[in-house]
């Protein structure tokens, strides 16, 4: 027998969730503000709770995913104490001040708690590719990790409740940065009629060469020395200068590789000419 | 017996190119400016050529990799008939410009032209999963396809000379934007003690399924309409701005996610905003 969850809230993530739980078998026990949207769940064999606190009960385990932590905190203070003894893992984006001080008002309350982010649009949920990230107390993570994995595959970051919020804002930051890049480097092959569809797949084997100088430079910011034996950082202020003309030469919006060569060269003014792109660190975290 | 080759130019590149071709046994002639660069070569059985021209007579295929268009033509103007009949192919970084201009100065001389860029630094040379671009007419690639497979894997992209340079540029600047994300995000995540090394891995899994948005979006590029049904900018803006104040909060220069949130902001006052991410390259590439 599968073990019971309970899932509060039903907007387009929440319902993946359920859905993914009932697909494998799950006893999922639901509550939504709005109850209407229970209806699709409810045909595939979910109950529908009348509070939250009669949905808490159903299940040791509970999984929330609404709009933000306010949200959350008004639809459990009417009965607070429902939560005792329950697993409590939160899906609902945050800060990590606000997953730290949700840690603090569930473990006053004497749930276990552990904060989550989900790395994925609700299409993706249930894929053993996509990451949910998750943070709180080890046993915690433990007891719960084989129904997590129903969800996505569970990311376990360490005790500290802010970090997979904290990991949420970094990897979206990653993403906007690279998907901003990818437009430019889209916008300047389109100049010269090559469409997206025939760049993107080369683009992205591409990446896969980048994620290499990723894990070379992750050793360089760890140990703090930057050696630019691949590749200086003059050199490129030199080679991103070429990418800037062929870019204005065809008109496209050169903002982007502008603010990447001044912060190349704020790294070169800081000592860093000769050393790797890691050492680019050094300006961003100094601040 | 493997194909006959010739390398001009043996500096950390060139001297890669050789090396791979000598280690899959082709025979090679190689000519450097500096002579004693091709004493390890020479140990491992390549014929050192006393001049360019004697260096392009014993092989059917040249391969070029010196430092700019500008030194190639130097060094191949006083005895430029030698190119005569040979299949010519340059792997020198320039601008498609530069390969327009040398597609036509080799076409004028009677030689088969391909330009080239290498998508890898020297050690990942010979690696198939590494791409070499090239561009230039279809039956030249194909009659030296595999030979070229000796140095990595060999992307064809169209007969249009500059193609490959024009690709080149576009994706050192998707490299530059991924990488400046990455730091971003590993600084922030260090703020609070996550090493480069704890941080990376999350990231690299990560940006597999940022490719996939890419995928999704380069179709949306290609059609010109953009439906926002998984993340709209609107909601973007709002995301990064959370980010900008945890990044704040802790030290982290933000001059990066500034500038993609008023790119979005900029979508977004161009009526974008219910749209996806990808409209952010009407404000690219309309300037
Ligand atoms: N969608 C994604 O791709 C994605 C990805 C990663 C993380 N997330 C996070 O997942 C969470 C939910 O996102 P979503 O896409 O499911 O959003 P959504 O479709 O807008 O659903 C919002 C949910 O919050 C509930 N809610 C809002 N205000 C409420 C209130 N005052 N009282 C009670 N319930 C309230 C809604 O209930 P009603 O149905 O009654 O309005 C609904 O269940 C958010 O924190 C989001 O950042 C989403
Ligand atoms: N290294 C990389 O990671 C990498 C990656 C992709 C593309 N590339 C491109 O590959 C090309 C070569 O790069 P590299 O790394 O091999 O550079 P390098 O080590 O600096 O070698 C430069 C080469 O150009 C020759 N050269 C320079 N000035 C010359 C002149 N006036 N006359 C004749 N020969 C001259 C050098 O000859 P001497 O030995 O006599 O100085 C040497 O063979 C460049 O276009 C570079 O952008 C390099």
């Amino acid at each position: 027998m599968k073990q019971s969850v309970t899932v509060l809230g039903l907007g387009n993530m929440g319902s993946a969730l359920a859905g993914a739980l009932l697909d494998r078998g799950h006893p999922v026990t639901v509550w939504n503000r709005t109850a209407e949207k229970a209806a699709p769940l409810a045909g595939r064999g979910a109950r529908l709770a009348a509070t939250p606190a009669e949905a808490i009960a159903a299940s040791p385990l509970v999984v929330a995913c609404v709009l933000d932590y306010d949200v959350l905190r008004a639809l459990l203070e009417p009965d607070a104490e429902a939560v005792r003894g329950k697993a409590f893992v939160n899906l609902t984006s945050g800060s990590p001040e606000q997953a730290q001080d949700a840690a603090e008002w569930f473990g006053a309350r004497g749930a276990d708690y552990l904060d989550g982010a989900i790395m994925t649009t609700p299409e993706g949920v249930g894929d053993p590719g996509v990451m949910f990230l998750y943070s709180g107390p080890r046993p915690v993570f433990d007891a719960q990790e084989a129904t997590l994995a129903t969800l996505g595959d569970p990311v376990y970051l360490g005790t500290e409740p802010g970090r997979a919020s904290l990991y949420d804002a970094a990897l979206l930051g990653l993403m906007w940065s690279a998907m901003a890049g990818w437009l430019h480097a889209t916008a300047l092959v389109g100049a010269e009629k090559a469409t997206a569809a025939e760049f993107t797949p080369v683009a992205i084997r591409w990446l896969a060469t980048v994620n290499r100088f990723l894990t070379r430079y992750a050793a360089q910011v760890d140990e703090g020395r930057y050696p630019g034996d691949d590749a200086t950082v003059d050199v490129q202020i030199s080679v991103i200068g070429h990418l800037i003309d062929a870019a204005a030469a065809r008109g496209v919006d050169n903002a982007l590789p502008e603010l990447l060569k001044s912060t190349m060269e704020q790294a070169s003014a800081a000592g860093h000419g000769s050393d790797s792109f890691a050492s680019l660190i050094e300006v961003l975290a100094s601040k």
